[in-house]
């Protein structure tokens, strides 16, 4: 029995990357003419089937989108995920699918329940959540030619033109800048930004959105905190004394939430405080946040799973669109 | 051809309710002997079987639960649901058991789709949830002899003794009845409750566990707001001037949000005031409230659907087990 062939053996081949190989297959229309034809050249001398076994699964189809739940872990942000989850089931029940769910606590294990379920015939198509850089499940599901589109981009040199996979997400940077020039005109020029300690993704992005929006200013205050209520009513109790502030446009809303609690603390109680995620806790105490609009990332997952048919398809439906990118909208309180 | 046999058929045949067969075939242990004897000669006679599709979904077994999703609508409160499904998820995971959601907007359009999922092979057992008094989702899976448990109780004259169907509950009064005795304990004796408008079975019962532990002391104060924040915080705030009150007692976090803002506006801001769903929210404004433990109804429900072993049962596990009242626990913050 020869061995099977493999995407290694076909990037050698035609002199690219596996990569490249992988968006011949998923992505045909992102890669330019003479590079796609080279590889489609190898794939037939090969013989290589990337996606033996979305065939077969289409075959017997389970019309089954699998999706990773993570424990809940407390904590007032799970509720975006959540939304997510509520917004894709009913979608894809309108269109005639079923949303599966399995657990997982490590990438590794996350990697052995989507082979079971894969295997089994269970699911024909994945969406994975919190993606990370080099996340090894979307490596896995390249090579095994399994359909799957993340919610969070895949972090890679560039997202936009030459993206690793198909991907949904959240333009944080948008919402943020919305934010700001929000507060700018309702509140004054002294606005400052409540972020995580650097070096997260999704917090170097809402950064960049309040950044762009204040401009070349000097004097920004920039103000950190870890992702606990308490932590951020302490940095913005110390802060407020020492600051002349007209505002705070936080990375997120249990920032916010400490940030207004140190307000009210402090005797100024409608101090503007804008959140991001527009979860019920910011809600239920009037404050305004960027709205993440999980239904329309859920629309989006299933436009790049299906096109415009009812059919999981693995690659995407429309030529040159291999990503959405959904702009939030801040909601006012 | 000849017609099946059906539910009511055996019911005549043996003199009994409808209830009581289908109590004999999914809850023998709750059935007195000679009535259960009765039944199940009716049964053999007539050649009823309740459980064909159960049968059948054995022989090929999908290890499915299907699990039905409201749409999002906002408020704090469905993250209990959300952790329900979380943690059934993984535990149904631990025992090789998958989780299947699915989306209806009304129970007819619910029962159409466990009956598409059914008729497929796509589940072989349903969770019930938000439960009401003359459910025709219970009734038409107790017909169809689908397994099932219901996260809610039946709302039946005897839930306990002799409940309509197996079901996971949490003790609400039981929750309230601690927090009052905590509240009277750290606080004082004038502990107001409040609650939503009467009529409720939730809501009655959380405030009967209330009225419990006050026990009969003369002029209860017993406030009434809508499940919303403002609404909330304008009753307390209306009744704050005019009572004199040592603690609040709430029927949910929504309500507990509300009064504890107006608590605050009325110069009183460490005026204990006790929720009940210990949601993010309350969490991030540090309420103590009453944990709902969704972990453990989860644990319930499988135990209900499973017994100790990996397959579902159209029965319960355990002889005279056919409920879980799960006893919630207060979070003092």
């Amino acid at each position: 029995m020869s061995r099977s062939v493999t995407i290694d053996d076909v990037a050698r081949a035609a002199g690219v990357s596996r990569q490249t190989v992988s968006n011949v297959v998923n992505s045909p229309q992102i890669v330019r003419e003479a590079t796609r034809e080279r590889v489609q050249d190898a794939i037939r001398r090969l013989g290589y089937a990337p996606h033996a076994s979305a065939r077969r699964l289409r075959t017997r189809r389970s019309s089954t989108i699998g999706v990773h739940l993570n424990p809940y872990t407390g904590g007032i942000s799970g509720v975006v995920l959540d939304r997510f989850v509520h917004a894709l089931t009913e979608r894809a029940g309108e269109r005639g699918l079923r949303v599966m769910l399995y657990a997982a606590r490590t990438p590794d294990e996350e990697i052995r329940r989507m082979a079971d379920l894969s295997d089994g015939g269970d699911i024909d198509a994945v969406v994975l959540t919190d993606t990370f850089p080099g996340d090894p499940r979307a490596e896995w599901l390249i090579e095994r030619g399994l359909p799957f589109v993340s919610f969070g981009r895949p972090w890679g040199a560039d997202d936009l033109g030459a993206p690793a996979h198909h991907w949904v997400d959240v333009d944080g940077a948008a919402g943020t800048a919305q934010a700001t020039r929000h507060a700018l005109q309702a509140a004054g020029p002294r606005v400052a930004f409540l972020g995580w300690p650097r070096g997260s993704a999704t917090g170097d992005d809402r950064e960049r959105g309040w950044r762009e929006a204040m401009g070349a200013v000097p004097g920004l205050v920039r103000l950190t905190s870890e992702e606990y209520v308490a932590n951020a009513r302490d940095a913005v109790a110390a802060a407020l004394p020492q600051q002349s502030l007209d505002a705070i446009v936080c990375a997120g809303d249990s920032l916010a939430i400490g940030a207004h609690l140190a307000a009210v603390a402090a005797g100024r109680p409608s101090l503007p405080v804008i959140g991001f995620d527009n979860t019920p806790a910011a809600e239920a105490l009037g404050l305004s946040s960027v709205e993440q609009l999980p239904e329309q990332v859920a629309a989006g997952t299933l436009d790049l799973l299906l096109g415009s048919g009812t059919s999981i398809v693995p690659r995407a439906a429309e030529p040159g669109r291999a990503h959405v990118l959904v702009t939030p909208r801040l909601v006012v309180r």
